[in-house]
């Protein structure tokens, strides 16, 4: 895939996570000696210094990956076993295939169709998925299959059922772009993949629903947006990036709201961008991102 | 004062407030025309096309400002009566006088005591109050009078009753450098003049005490100040400005506060310089800054 | 138009300028009001306390205003005549006309078509004249008409011919979208209308061609963008806006260039809309921007 | 020392660098795991997947640090012989000695004073040069040696003999904090450490005297200030650091200067903290900053 290499540059990505002790990046890089890598960036970070947390990223060359990928595999077990340690092992060659959860508005979404076309973002993006209809001629004109689920009750049960229909099997991550309803816990649950969402506003403030609105009556001097892992508590998942746009007192609740917007399609792309090429580790309800 | 025409460069500034109606704009520089006044900036801004409150802050120049001040006051209050504003004019070769309280942080006090004799603040420093002594050494190698008012019970009356003592009649304004005591709302009525705070978060995010350490926990991407003005609602009043500062997961709770101090201080230098420039007009919870 | 008053919300814009002198913004406002208008923000700026250049934005309401504008125009110019000033009054309910100019980068094109369709600029897409046609499909999406006016020799002649007799009487002014063809003075001055461009670099730094790479080979921390107006004078005409993205050592040059696209978009796109709004006043080589 | 803790938390850092091939992650995490090290961060960087120049730096634990540095050496001299390889083994115990050079302007120096006694920088400051007298008080009051070097003619081989008896020996780097002189190549060779010099705009904007005022003429939109190691070509050395101000048309040179020196000080503070950590290697004319 071009447009991957375009974006990072390597073969693979290994993530490894545990608990610190020494010898961890020594067996690991080691490891990856052996089966003739060569480490492209390495990143590794501990929570404390005796008895904390080890997180680690590495990017490798190696010739033949595929071929060597079930050797490496069956070594890495057994380092994880020897020092109790989790890893992942991605093949950069293969995007991540996403479905994009949309409403009425197009900035977010546009963006991603726009920047994945591009090249920008190493992902396949399988399908968009809208409770309305307006958006169904824009994304189709990216190539897109776009599936329109419309809410028609205050049971979400059967729209839910059929979403998950929809992306089961199919993608390996979701986002939502501005996607206005929320999901019930059973949806996350079953879903078993990340999913990624943009709040418009700096989390934790303003939670909940009109953010600008609250932003205008507290007279902030700054607006953000925060990408963030959904789990079953709203607007409490872990934060992926967020960033800040100044505003100013002539400022009105619809400027603020347009305003934010070129922060949310920035913040979101970065979001799924860093998601993508395996640079966010969740840990408890926080992330590191390399 | 070399200082004050330093950093703004007129002679008076005049501030008027009220229910926005045509022929405002006209009746002020009319008035301003007719006393020999040559306008440098001004800065004018309504909430609504109509029926909504009017803002508006002038600088001008005028030669012998302090001999023609009493006619200008009288026709300021003839248009006032006649479109029902209020008025605010300010010399601005006279410095305004400050008390700036502190604990044992010193950072945001000595930018201040620092800024103020670069010639970057167009105030006279009157005092540093503060609760610890530590910085007595610092503030009077500035040549500002240093007094210790500490807290000896959690009955603040005494206190408070002093501080009021040192403060009254002798400053125009207050601002607290990380002054780590709550005020009493009897404090603040009796005070009389403005007090800006700087808090050390973006608020409304983290209100209350420890924010850094909230902020670590939540694992935010961006950490932040505030200063407003202090009401007796904490964390409540109006923000005058507002500025954030990118972090890391790698960040511990000591290097938020260390990344939060650069940003405390210029957030604050930036609020009292406005405050000083008479640009910040408060209107409800909220601040106009021009 | 309702996209046009969303953007900023008042009737017409008057730009004034002119040598500094008391009494200006009086008699300016005054006439205003005697018309029946209501001012909405008004900026003013001179260059000095005395012998400056003065420099003065209103945006005011008016009913009717069209039927008001002749008698507006005739009193505009007494006191033009009066006053030694310039002046410029604008409806605002009418959007410029603009033709936006593109080779084959579409990132600053599709988003100026995008946030023009969205309602964030209030202008009309005329028409995009492009030396390449792979974007042809594309603009025609928004409904907008494409030409394609390909450089065929080393002699611009015929082709600037063609690209006059498309935009004159047609367009207001002129958006070159990472256009990558250099006009002849002639055209400029032919054209009779601002062209503005968007130059990959953080102007004066890295003029000319190739700016990433020159970037890199610098070892640069930021990289930016700059909007400006078109002169005779390659990369020199009066700045509009600019701003800077982070980056690092590990960019490589197409990662510079693809920072600094997201840097391109937005940078124009304000300079666009400043433009339309009239808030820009270009003096000498520089720009006042209210 | 509390105080280099405070900073980063580590007994050692190692900087390796090199040609790029597969193993040397490996060889050197395995030998500090040899020695008993615990690896606490690890960052590393290769120019390119083959043939490239690596660039790693990993800071560890080690529990009797100063005993096992023999031991160390002398294998990583083995490493460095079998890989071809260059390292440089830190004590993050033993702060570096800086001497900072001075004129007239405050701002630099005495963030760097403040933050040094604050406990934010792991450096001790030797000693303060300067060729204007004045600010002689402020350095002593932090109880740190000032000397005044005079520039008393054109030759500045007298005073450039002083300054290098003053810190040969004792210092391991020099930090120009808005001195105004220009060292001839000599001295630069002769001093024998790293220079840091700060310049006062966003290079290579604007390179060599009064850049504030080139950008006044230019009519840029932000300001700048970049930190970067002194070569014998001025203002052409290795990048450390920049950073920008947003500033407008309003602003007069003077008031450039003073938004400028609230960055230049940030942009300084950020190099010499990241110098003083180890953090930044030269390659070439660029700088690889972990």
């Amino acid at each position: 895939m071009t447009d991957t290499h375009l974006v990072d540059g390597a073969d693979a990505t290994l993530i490894v996570t545990g608990k610190d002790q020494p010898g961890l990046v020594a067996a690991v890089s080691s490891l990856l000696r052996d089966v003739g890598a060569n480490i492209f960036t390495l990143d590794q970070y501990s929570t404390d210094a005796s008895g904390g947390r080890f997180f680690q990223r590495t990017q490798f060359f190696l010739d033949g990956f595929s071929a060597a990928r079930a050797r490496l595999e069956t070594e890495l077990d057994g380092i994880a076993r020897e020092f109790g340690l989790s890893w992942k092992l991605t093949d950069q060659s293969v995007p991540k295939r996403v479905a994009i959860f949309a409403s009425k508005s197009d900035h977010c979404l546009l963006d991603l169709l726009w920047r994945q076309r591009r090249g920008e973002l190493p992902v396949t993006i399988s399908m968009v998925i809208a409770n309305h209809a307006e958006l169904a001629d824009e994304v189709r004109f990216f190539g897109v299959p776009f599936f329109h689920t419309p809410t028609v009750s205050t049971d979400h049960s059967d729209v839910e059922a059929e979403q998950l229909r929809l992306i089961t099997g199919n993608v390996d991550f979701v986002v939502l772009a501005r996607y206005m309803q929320i999901f019930t816990p059973e949806f996350i649950e079953r879903a078993g993949v990340p999913i990624i969402n943009i709040h418009h506003s700096f989390l934790p403030a303003f939670v909940g629903a009109a953010p600008y609105r609250k932003a205008k009556e507290r007279g902030v001097k700054l607006i953000g947006a925060t990408a963030h892992y959904i789990t079953a508590d709203l607007d409490e998942g872990p934060i992926i990036e967020q960033d800040v746009v100044r505003v100013s007192h002539d400022d009105t609740v619809e400027q603020l709201a347009r305003r934010g917007a070129d922060v949310e399609r920035q913040v979101l792309a970065r979001a799924v961008l860093w998601h993508a090429q395996d640079r966010v580790i969740r840990t408890e309800n926080q992330t590191i991102v390399f």
